[in-house]
């Protein structure tokens, strides 16, 4: 397999363009155009179908994906912390205050040191590629020099990136080590960061842009989340931060606001369309319809929350009540880099938050919440089209106009960990048996507008 | 690396013989045995250990692992439903009932095909150990010839194995055509097959275990509990089934024998120091200390829990009472075939019981339940020497007279899901780090009995 502009690739595969719908393709031909958009979808049985791939065949701008590959839409991690990838997989047996004081803050503060950054950033977008995930929402430090090296290995490496300096300036809630030194440092340096993205020469078709990144209400000054909104509101970019997280963080904003995250950050203008919330695990209904009318999502992280967040997002009832909703791994408050184990992940806690846990409470009292059941089409649409749709970016799927950004899943795979089975996988079963199966070893090649990334 | 019997091997890595105990092992010298037994084990800074390792070196008899490579005993598999490898990842998002009637009983049945047996059941086996298990408990079919084909299969391919046919006579829980004729054809089936497996050519060793198999109490009529307490106590036999598993199961036996699981399999005498119970969600504190008593064990099954149990398994609390407790897949309950990703799903569920799922609820209502959080030390212990323990078998740990049943993990495999960090992972953080991160492709080598099977 190669490089995919000005070419079609004729596969079988699956993707979820609508919350409950999966649409299965079979020998598909995508053709995709020179700048890496998808041109046009042909079904077999389309009337120009045969022509068309024999067209193409013969011009040599024909790729087939063998039998037992297929095709999805790449990736979108709504929620990925940077810098703590070198602690990924660690520091989980230790309760939050020591998670952050003596692991995450000071592995943070490191980030000065760019060789540091330059050797952990090129590991961690290696890694995120490999694993299917082509675009990612990314919180890097407060460091200047080191968050530009992120946006410069994102592009080096193709990867679609959205990414912040993180603005934290509150001295009561941050370290004298590792915190804005003002609320002018703050500000300054997420514009600085904005301009360098917008206007780096290898930025021209825009693959990465820059966020606006208070890291959540606790860490920042009311100067700063009001100077944040403001440079939101002027520049148009995108906007991420915490929000109800957890018990303490959704009590902290209600003891100095007075008043829920949702709607705090609401007056400061940190709210639009192409603002991500992180986690928002105890939205009121008010919280829900305030996101809604600004089109706002959520970053539903369920590793991370099973440590960190005391309480299971309700996914489902987001979905139903037509939230943009979609998946993120939260490194390293997830102990996971692939979004596969964290739809697995969405889809048990739904089952848990459905049924309740305590084995000594009768059925009925241990199962407070009600109907709350994923299946694994949900957590593949809000890990992709989902995603997507919560940035407002063409991708997450196979349509006209939309970016070839994309993986192939080969279930045959060496060292892989799925096995189909002829006339037992019927339907959306192989999707199925991708969904909670498939591991970094399945991943056969990953695309991000047409370019081959890996 | 190769076949370890009359060999040593230098190694790093990690054991934990007792809960709460990670060993460390850095550069140890274990000699194995012309049986595969370890005979003994030296430290870097052992008066001999110099000698010894020059000594062995020099005959050629030294394997020295890689540096970032890791010794870990193979796991302990406690729960599979072997017949049900086919459709592992499947069927998840349908109802118990669908699951069973329209997916699992069919499937099963189909292994009086010996052709069909024969192929799944050596895929089923390869796969399980390219993940690391080295020890299955297996729940086959009631088929007497596929049956033997597994116990055949696990000969062959090296895998220490306990193996039941699996008993069902019940014409009301069981369909017609997938259930043991009679009574008689239950328990002569049973002992068919213990002669088969004990007199078995190939199983001088008794790497192979027969084992009594009542699928569940609501699949037997009580004179086939009956005669297979008896076969049980005739042969000294492993026994296995379900217990208490669901609020339905769990209920079912209530109404139908007046007692619970527990106390109703103790009444048959089919708990003992070598009987498994799966799941055992809703035991009582009755039946905990018959458990005790009996030195019967437990197998946790957490990832199949989240979709058919409806609670989670106070993991923490069996082990602070003395239960004997290890780990299963529950293959195809459970979606995946992987001990790691089990360990991962038990600890995240073990922190879901702890905080409670139900964001609507204030802290103090959503968690019932009191302190449950496991950690990764925890998660490994049960995944190994807690399953050879429930086991009653001399495996799971690197001790002398212990077998030399182990996995190395490639921490820099190609394709691997590990990144290790040197300055930062300090202690057992690099443990931790495998417990949440490896998959198949960092698994590098497996041994039975010092034999190598991958």
């Amino acid at each position: 397999m190669t490089h995919l502009r000005n070419k079609a690739i004729c596969a079988s595969g699956f993707h979820s363009p609508e919350r409950g719908v999966i649409d299965r393709l079979d020998d598909v031909l995508i053709s995709i155009d020179e700048n890496g958009t998808i041109a046009s979808i042909h079904r077999h049985g389309d009337p120009n179908y045969r022509t068309i791939r024999e067209t193409r065949a013969a011009a040599g701008e024909l790729v087939t994906l063998p039998e037992g590959s297929y095709l999805l839409p790449g990736f979108v991690d709504l929620h990925v912390h940077a810098p703590q990838f070198p602690q990924l997989g660690n520091a989980l047996d230790v309760p939050l205050e020591v998670w952050l004081q003596r692991y995450t803050f000071p592995l943070e503060a490191r980030y000065e040191d760019h060789a540091f950054a330059r050797r952990a950033y090129r590991l961690l977008v290696d890694d995120l590629i490999a694993n299917g995930t082509t675009t990612a929402l990314y919180f890097a430090t407060i460091h200047q020099d080191a968050t530009r090296i992120l946006a410069d290995t994102c592009l080096e490496r193709g990867q679609r990136a959205l990414i912040g300096k993180v603005a934290m300036d509150n001295a009561e809630e941050c370290p004298d080590y590792y915190r804005d030194a003002s609320t002018d440092a703050a500000l300054s340096g997420t514009r600085d960061l904005i301009d360098y993205i917008r206007s780096h020469p290898d930025n021209a078709e825009k693959r990465v842009l820059p966020v606006v990144t208070p890291r959540f209400i606790p860490s920042c000054t009311d100067a700063t989340l009001e100077g944040l909104g403001t440079i939101a509101r002027d520049c148009g970019c995108h906007v991420q931060t915490h929000c109800s997280e957890s018990d303490w963080a959704h009590g902290y904003v209600l003891s100095r606001h007075g008043m829920t995250d949702t709607a705090s950050l609401d007056r400061f203008g940190l709210l639009g369309r192409r603002s991500v919330l992180a986690h928002a695990n105890f939205l009121t209904e008010k919280d829900v319809e305030t996101l809604k009318a600004r089109q706002s999502a959520v970053a539903h992280c369920p590793l991370s929350n099973a440590y960190f967040a005391n309480a299971v997002f309700p996914l489902r009832a987001a979905l139903e009540k037509g939230l943009n909703v979609g998946l993120g791994t939260d490194i390293s408050g997830g102990p996971s880099a692939s979004m596969f184990e964290n739809c697995r992940a969405a889809i048990m806690a739904s089952r848990m938050l459905e049924s309740g846990v305590d084995p000594r409470l009768d059925a009925a009292s241990r199962s407070t919440f009600g109907p709350a059941r994923l299946d694994f089409r949900d957590a593949f649409h809000v890990a992709t089209a989902g995603g997507a749709k919560a940035l407002d970016l063409p991708v997450g799927q196979f349509s006209p106009g939309y970016r070839f950004d994309a993986m192939v899943v080969d279930a045959n795979a060496d060292k892989g960990t799925i096995r189909l089975w002829g006339d037992l996988d019927i339907g959306d079963d192989i999707l199925q048996k991708i969904i909670f199966g498939a591991s970094r070893a399945n991943i056969a090649g990953v695309w991000v507008d047409g370019r081959k990334l890996a």
